[in-house]
């Protein structure tokens, strides 16, 4: 018996019914993701590979504009050199894969595949560092990387994942800590700008912050359930690797010293969060900025004379300005719209008989639906404009419901009953004392999002234990 | 004591006196590479990843150009799914590597680190393809793949490389040698007419073709010293994978049939093709097309009054329309020289007082070293040309050497001492029997590079026994 072929757009479950699904669905629909048969590792499909391919050449050419240079690292870490660096290995160790035999032979040493590669970096430098003249090294890797984990989720914890890893050492702690912040700057502006998704920008507390590193500094964003989503990090490592690894340069004062270093990542995780804040029942809402087709033109009652011929010239118009695509297969036009809206393509042409003999068309927006009747003439400078209004409009309804789901606690009560309750970030004042922030997570599974660069002075006291406060705390339950 | 900052430039030996060490120090003093803690693995170092971008860059616009989408396949395959395609298997088995332990326990099955990913893509294939309507699949990914081989040499033989392998599936015998033959000419094209490096495409013969094809068509270049490099193969499976694999679909005349499928590849060994067709004994000299850093502007008395800014205004010119670089560094003008033509900068623009009063620079080309004096103002016109220029100089200068190093052969003994005492390829007649193939190796150490398209008739019998020929092979050393 013949196969049929598959159904492309099926039903999906509703937001509100079950988040979980709902996410499971889009991404399994829109045609992101499959599962592959190694288990906690997916296939990046054409759709879902594009976003990603969006998101690093705009990330790569902000990078570079810093002055970031692009390398290749082995993908793997002989075992001893992941242990040079005492917090890193304990940090990391636990969730390696590890390779022990190679061309049929037992390996004399075993090596991880990589989960960050700080210590390759850092052995590198070793090498190539010897004069202030040699610094900064600010190096950058595309890459994949490893993380055996019990529990995987698509785009959200796979394990294995793409990212960015960026290294880099300085001559004084001064410029390693300017890199970190500036890093993660770049990260805001592009997640902000770019993928329409408002941030909280803050630092880790030392509970939170990643393994060998003096300080590691957030972007924080909330999705549509009111978890919070770790969006990229910028870490300062001070010269904590660089005495591990001996990184030493001759400076202009003729003395040896050791390089400050920093290191900084966003990964495809990163496409988990444009899912679930912008997403909707109909499917993936993607930002028009990254969104790899922009437009997509569709024809109505195409078998008529000249419909395909002015769709197809609509198109080629559109494409000199746009990332657009044409949709002239012989599905219902009805099927095609449901496509479209699954896939996320942010605005859609339609274009019929009686729209050609006006001399205009109507273009749909994916992420409200509104739509405008533009004459045909005018749509390559009318829909660059719709997008831009999109891309904004997504940003500032992303922005309300964030501002929406952002309580303030100042007893421990109210602060549980908050984030228990109520989807969103709770902002409540905190002592410095981790056993607080255990405590807290053992009562309600939420964890410390960050210390906000943006504070407020909500009480005089922990919300949890009483004692004098030193800082304010955005907490959430986490992805 | 203060370690001394290292020089950039050193005295390489001459390609005359020892190509492999002339090989190995270029590519260490252009900073192409460096060697890592893990034994055959390297880093790809700024200079040599920049080279790699922008071969991704160029021939991913190709390849998109032919239909061509790009995914990402998990790095890991589980054993059973490597043993599905027995010839498969048999060819990359004995230089994987394994991975047999993860997260702290041991791992219920082996996974081995990807030599390639025809499994991978097969498993996919066969989950998503259902009807016609599904084909054809032209997908492709860029990743890194390793192969545990024994020894290793920067860019030429790596543990872990990088490349592009693309994969498809089809729904005629006739659509997927089409697609074969397409993407061998995307390789040709590119080769030629960006790397200028001059190719003999042919067909592997039996013994020669890839682990489980059907067909391998491949483009050899020929490097400085003679030898050849197979730089880059495209593959025709047949049905062979899909029907290992159960790639079925049901056909517009309802019936279920197997896919026929095809991959190719090109892997960053094309970069020591670089290095090897065009270097001198200065160092790299790098094809202006790919050239990370086109031109460098090399102020000269940059101390006196007018010259660096005059020297940054020329960068800034030449920039709108060329990857421009300025080496206003405090080493001398001698010292910048050998480093621009270490690293093969196409071509540097000398500026000095006396040039700026004339209102001209000197433009130098890194190929033939031949001068310009052109007029500032011109530059960003002339540049261009002269780039151009050197390109196709490059490619005729590769290919006069690659014709006068390609020899025929009609007897044995002429056969055995041309290929043994003259660097190049030698052309002769075979039989087709493998038989012929293995003594000649055994014999010579030199290899069946292809069976040409350009077929020429040189005798009625086989070099080897004398047998009638059915066909001319093109024999060489191969790396």
């Amino acid at each position: 018996m013949a196969k049929d072929s598959k159904k492309f757009v099926e039903a999906i479950t509703s937001r509100e019914e079950d988040f979980a699904q709902w996410y499971t669905d889009v991404v399994k629909n829109a045609e992101l993701i499959d599962y592959s048969s190694v288990r906690g590792c997916m296939v990046f499909r054409p759709n879902g590979y594009a976003i990603w391919e969006n998101i690093q050449k705009n990330l790569d050419a902000r990078f570079k504009e810093t002055g970031v240079e692009n390398v290749y690292m082995p993908m793997f870490i002989p075992e001893s050199l992941l242990n040079k660096e005492k917090d890193h290995v304990e940090g990391f160790a636990p969730e390696v894969a590890w390779v022990t035999e190679g061309g049929q032979e037992k390996l004399p040493e075993r090596l991880c595949v990589r989960p960050t590669s700080e210590t390759l970096f850092c052995d590198l430098y070793s090498k190539i560092v010897h004069s202030y003249r040699d610094l900064p090294k600010v190096y950058n890797q595309w890459c994949s990387v490893v993380r055996w984990e019990k529990t995987t989720r698509p785009f959200l914890r796979n394990a294995e994942f793409l990212w960015q890893e960026g290294h880099t050492a300085h001559a004084t702690a001064e410029e390693a800590e300017e890199r970190t912040i500036q890093m993660l700057n770049v990260y805001a502006d592009f997640v902000e700008k770019d993928l329409a998704i408002p941030l909280i920008k803050g630092r880790k507390t030392d509970k939170e912050k990643f393994a060998g590193a003096k300080a590691t500094y957030t972007i924080e964003s909330m999705m549509h359930d009111g978890k919070a989503l770790q969006s990229g990090t910028s870490h300062n490592f001070g010269d904590g690797f660089a005495r591990a690894f001996g990184i030493q340069f001759s400076d202009k004062d003729n003395q040896l010293k050791y390089v400050n270093q920093t290191s900084w990542g966003l990964s495809t995780r990163i496409i988990g969060a444009i899912i679930m804040v912008h997403g909707d029942d109909s499917g993936l809402v993607l930002p028009p900025h990254i969104a790899p087709t922009q437009v997509m033109v569709i024809p109505i009652a195409q078998h008529k004379e000249g419909v395909l011929e002015k769709a197809e010239e609509v198109r080629q118009a559109l494409s000199a300005v746009l990332r657009t695509k044409i949709d002239a297969s012989d599905k219902t036009p009805g099927w095609k719209f449901s496509e479209q809206e699954m896939r996320g393509i942010p605005v859609r042409v339609e274009l019929g008989p009686k729209d050609i003999e006006a001399g205009t068309a109507v273009v749909v927006r994916r992420d409200d639906r509104s739509k405008e009747v533009v004459a045909i003439a005018d749509l390559p400078v009318r829909v660059p404009q719709i997008l831009e209004e999109m891309q904004a409009a997504m940003y500032e309804r992303a922005k309300v419901f964030r501002d929406s789901h952002l309580y303030e606690a100042t007893d421990y009560e109210t602060f549980v009953d908050t984030i228990n309750n109520k989807p969103g970030f709770v902002n409540a004042m905190w002592c410095g004392d981790a056993a607080c922030e255990a405590k807290i997570k053992e009562d309600t599974t939420a964890t410390s999002r960050c210390m906000p660069f943006e504070q407020k002075h909500l009480s005089d006291t922990c919300v949890c234990c009483g004692k004098p406060a030193k800082i304010m705390v955005t907490w959430g339950k986490a992805y």
